[in-house]
């Protein structure tokens, strides 16, 4: 009998600043094994951080650094020309920043995804994608690199030393050599509930093929800030559930 | 044989930010053995951050986290009307983000000095100076918590239990009660090298007193960001070597 | 006959901030004679202030800014010490930015209302009152200014030679000197639509009493961000039109 | 008798924030014939705009926007991937917020020059540099565009019917085919006196050779936060004057 297929569950939560809400982390949390909290640089904030370590706390979720380019504007959704240093120090301040609130809630910080441009950014530019695994892997060389499934990042958390995790979109529409469509295209953003879930499970049964490799999906990325969020969340949850994929955090996956 | 008095002589330092240069951080550091080091909110920033830990380390600098509000164009130096609660979790934040770059440089913060409004509200306001205190003591009891002299600070973090050091200015006016003239006033800053030397050692010497309290100086504050302010802070060193007075981290005097 | 009641009706709009979405500034405007619109400091962006003057434009509600303090975590609903002359600036700052849009799209600024903790402690701080009133005056002494009925603000506003106007809101508890009850106490915000909708009738027809002194209401203020935002603002406006109140813009009152 | 050669001697100014002195402002304003003043985005505040604006009055120089990306940290000089429409807002956004302080003081903005990457990005980006050339049309078509002679920029501004100003940086290395060597590169600063003075001069008197076209230089760049600012910019001053080189602003040139 062949073993049963295992996938994470992630989600970008903790995106709340001061007085704007964003996002149903509350709805979503029980629904993922892995949480990746903003740092309070592109979103979150001090306080943000500190409720969002405790939600997840209570529902058992592992805790992962979701740090960005200092760009609350922009959501750090805009690329913007930090040096690799500056890449790094900024990775530095984030995981730091956070690593005080799992610390003190009992947690420890179990992965790191990088959020929106620095994430695209580290698809295809090598120099961003090994700037960010040597800040990881100096910061703690345990900690699991999320990337886009076959993006550089993945590729250069390898070259460390680092655990990496391949990382697959339901909601998001992919253009024919593996990568995401880009946001600004119509099309970009799926929406359709049963689309979403028909996705999740033919990336966690086929993997994904980029660039003619076929690769193994660790971990989907749910969307906790679009319309019908929690629905469609749940919807996945519950296809891979009736198809008997095993929902389990990267630690028991890698 | 009496014991030789002690006395720790800190400095806020990594006050730059991005383009702007702040402080002659280089030329204090070897004169100081505690820099309480700026995180990125009211003044600092990663990189800035980084560079300071490690130049702290080249001189075996015990490092300090210098929180304070978050207020960059005001220098984190105008009165912010945060919660109790907010106070914790910036301070945490902030506590963070430096123990990310001292733990990479195999070192560890041994102390927290407020900076700014959030130092001087904590003299007076018990609420404020409870919430700095408690939040110190959830993030690690072991810290030493720097206040000024006989303020509400201080008082706090006995309560807490924490180690506290009293801190007095030798380049800042007094009132008669014990508490510093306010930056508005003119003469509240001295900057005749002579007397800052000489209020060092008085302050070593005799301490301060506060409220008619006689309090013990357990360190005194030089300026990195004043004109001449190497220059004072080689003139108060001396002074207090001439008189035998020795000088060493908060560890080696609480 | 006695001529019919009058009343503005504005509302802080233009609120959003990149990525953070806040308010039902569409639904609202339509039901709104005087839109306040927040200027890049406290809340809002370039290109939310764009879109908010267009949205006004729209709909022929007249124009105002609605400066803040530079705190966009905290919304600008936390107090901060500024001096008189910062504050000056940072107004000057803020109308000088919105007329940018508002030029651009043939409108004027026609008020300025305060926004959060500059508004509440411009109730009771002259000195504030002042500054705020002064920048205002050098900016255009054309511009109406909106305070708190009965506060500081209107009496500097006066002082200075600016027409004023008496604001209050329907939807917050008042206590019985006349002033706002903060929003950190319990029922301090009224949910209850029928009794926002009897408060603004109440105000309108007897205006209100603070410190002893009747005072007449020039424009109630509606909230655009609370949940039922829109279902309020209509049930005002229709209890004032069935009252046979006239809701016009402040240029038409005072 | 030939007719004198003219030229306009700008700087960029007003780039301190709240507690960083940057510049020696007050030593250059007097040297120069146009300022292009920081607006509270990439550098600058509201206080620092205000006196700037005041410090130009004086010495009757003057007064251009130098809009730039919101990235204080990185001073607007790292590239962001803002929408046109975005940079077209900031830009709006900064040229009002700058004519407040401008209209006060009883001056006007005569001429526009984008900041840092803003400024780079333009040199060979149509797409960016129509961004800009439309948003200062709309904003108000009598302001000069500054750009680099030979960009992308000017050709952008001439397109929108703008008037437009060549730029030259004597304190810069430039690569062959005429634009600015990249301040990452070695030598890119040109730090001896007497070369700026000889570029400037040059570039007056014979131009500039941007890809095989010769292009007449309306306006030099000098700096006012190299070391030795004020210095070259004095000698720059002179070397023009003993030539006979006419110092006057853009108005008089274009």
């Amino acid at each position: 009998m062949a073993a049963a297929l295992k996938i994470d569950l992630n989600c970008d939560l903790g995106e709340s600043f001061g007085r704007y809400s964003l996002g149903e982390d509350a709805e979503i949390m029980p629904l993922i094994t892995s949480a990746n909290i903003a740092c309070g640089v592109h979103a979150g904030d001090p306080s943000v951080m500190a409720s969002t370590v405790s939600l997840a706390s209570q529902h058992g979720v592992k805790i992962g650094a979701h740090p960005g380019f200092p760009d609350l504007q922009g959501f750090g959704r805009r690329s913007m020309g930090l040096s690799p240093q500056e890449i790094g120090h900024f990775i530095h301040y984030q995981l730091g920043a956070l690593e005080a609130f799992t610390r003190m809630a009992g947690r420890t910080i179990t992965h790191v995804k990088p959020h929106g441009a620095l994430y695209n950014l580290a698809v295809d530019d090598l120099v961003i994608a090994k700037a960010i695994a040597e800040a990881v892997t100096a910061y703690d060389d345990k900690l699991i690199l999320v990337g886009l499934a076959g993006s550089k990042l993945v590729q250069a958390g390898r070259t460390y030393g680092l655990f990496t995790a391949q990382e697959a979109f339901p909601d998001r529409s992919y253009l024919p050599e593996g990568c995401l469509m880009p946001r600004s295209q119509p099309g970009a953003v799926i929406t359709d509930p049963e689309a979403i879930a028909e996705n999740a499970l033919r990336f966690v049964r086929d993997g994904i093929k980029v660039n003619g490799d076929e690769l193994q999906i660790n971990t989907l990325c749910l969307h906790g800030d679009h319309p019908g969020a929690v629905r469609n969340a749940q919807k996945v949850r519950r296809r891979l559930e009736d198809a008997n994929v095993v929902i389990c955090p990267l630690s028991q996956i890698l």
